[in-house]
């Protein structure tokens, strides 16, 4: 008899959230421990082999774990690792799969978590049925999970879907994360808003604004919000730049994959009309005639708090089918 | 038994080639019609039928045909037909699939040019035993196919693979025939080379050049090639540009799908290190860190007279699936 629970675990820079998962989506229960409290990863998998243990047998579901999914920064589908690069306080490339396999026995895939994101969305959400569509993630960073004939796109290495990466600005762009300059997520995350306001500040000198009683340096994208919703003409406009270059890009994604919908997803895709009605305008205005008005941009139906471990446990269920890819 | 024979046909503006093909990929036989000799489509197809059919009658190949694969432009793997906004002379959409399955009783795959040379190099090419590349064809426009997971990827409509019309220039870009300015294909194509060196010498006024020797309006590529190898500054710079700017497109199309290779063809990619020295350079500068270095830059090998034909021929071994794929 097949099984009829996953487990999701998302493994965040602060806090590492687990949850049991029924076939419909349903999150039976859930918990969490601190990532950062072990500086040695055998330490932290023996912590989350004692709790998520707990749950399971207080849910009544021993034995009936199908699989783990595992959402994480780096975290490559193929290799079953977390590559180098990530802020997490163990030696990188850590072997996540094969760590938590052998502890629990119980099948393990793992990827990050953008395409845990979009894996949740096609298993769970508003793109249950879609064989094509692009998630995209407006949080600190932009993250994206591509779907292509009903499968997530891992490219030839694991780290396909890089589009907070494409380059949106060729000359004097914004220095990114990575090390490049102008890249799609200087501008359009919650980060990127909160440059873009600092940028208007200094550039619109004499412009008033409710954001010149703030210390310019610890702007965030909520206070540029706030403003917006007050009325403030800078703060809305600093959205409606957002929204133009992010249309712009989105433009540009589906001369790719012709995706039937993007799907948003974050924080910043919960700022209503303020971001959707320029990203709309500007993605239509900026999308090749050939797919003008054939590509819905939709918003995440995922409850906030259970996305991240919904998403990871999604890919539980394929846990198998990863384990047979892995050389 | 399985048939052992495939037909490709390449219906071009001018022209239309079709050929006999085998399992290993060698061309059996071959033969061309006019494609504007008739105004009315089904008087093509006739023509084409009778023309084909005397061809397999003499290769000895009847009953042996497992499918037909067509590469045309704006042809829609899903639908069978040729869409709008082709230069062909007859009223679209044409349901070529349709017409060409029941004239000649074997199944029909349709799809465009790019797609079908993507195929071809998949099936016959530099490409073989890959799951993730992308094609770019770099003639008259840049058209692409892009392959992942072993599957070419047409898009929820039958469209995807757009790459020529990703915008490379936000500002003051050049004007494109789709409508928008700013496209790669402005920048990237033989075309695109004929209309640099114009920009060039008009902003270069006081500069000498092979090229200034030549009627400004009426420049190819190919004399900007000839003036290159003729060691004239300017007719490298332009390569250069080109080259650099093509680069910059293909490292965003690695952070999409992070492709094992990325495979040229077509004129303009047979002009040797001109152009793939500054590709190969601003591919690798301007790529994301997690991709650098992994990513190959291959021409087709491919027989240029054989390719269309060829590439197209290898949809064929696939139409019956796309006979059932459509509704």
């Amino acid at each position: 008899m097949s099984k009829p629970f996953v487990v999701g675990i998302d493994i965040g820079g602060t806090n590492t959230v687990f949850g049991i998962v029924d076939a419909r989506g349903t999150v039976i229960a859930t918990g969490s421990i601190k990532t950062r409290k072990h500086s040695n990863i055998n330490d932290y998998i023996e912590e989350l082999h004692g709790e998520l243990s707990k749950l399971i047998v207080a849910s009544d579901a021993e034995d009936k774990i199908a699989g783990i999914g595992i959402g994480a920064p780096n975290a490559n589908y193929f290799t079953g690792e977390i590559a180098d690069g990530v802020n997490l306080p163990w030696p990188t490339p850590i072997p996540l799969a094969d760590l938590v396999s052998s502890k629990f026995g119980i099948p393990v895939a793992i990827t990050n978590d953008a395409n845990a994101a979009a894996i949740g969305e096609m298993t769970y959400g508003v793109a249950r049925g879609m064989k094509d569509f692009i998630m995209i993630t407006l949080g600190t960073g932009v993250g994206s999970g591509i779907v292509v004939n009903g499968q997530m796109v891992y490219g030839h290495d694991g780290f396909a879907g890089e589009l907070g990466h494409v380059i949106m600005k060729r000359n004097n762009g914004r220095m990114c994360g990575c090390g490049r300059t102008g890249c799609l997520e200087t501008y359009a995350s919650a980060t990127g808003v909160a440059r873009t306001a600092r940028e208007f500040l200094e550039s619109r000198a004499g412009e008033p604004s409710i954001l010149r009683a703030l210390d310019i340096d610890s702007i965030t994208s909520k206070d540029v919000y706030d403003a917006a919703i007050a009325g403030d003409k800078m703060a809305k406009d600093i959205f409606e730049f957002t929204g133009n270059i992010l249309g712009e890009a989105l433009a540009d994604f589906i001369s790719f994959s012709s995706p039937e919908a993007i799907v948003l997803f974050g924080g910043l895709a919960k700022s209503g009309d303020l971001l959707m009605k320029p990203l709309k305008e500007s993605m239509e205005k900026n999308t090749m005639p050939v797919f003008k008005g054939k590509v819905k941009l939709l918003l995440s139906e995922l409850k906030e708090s259970d996305a991240a471990v919904l998403g990871a446990s999604a890919l539980g269920w394929e846990a198998k089918a990863a384990a047979d890819i892995k050389k």
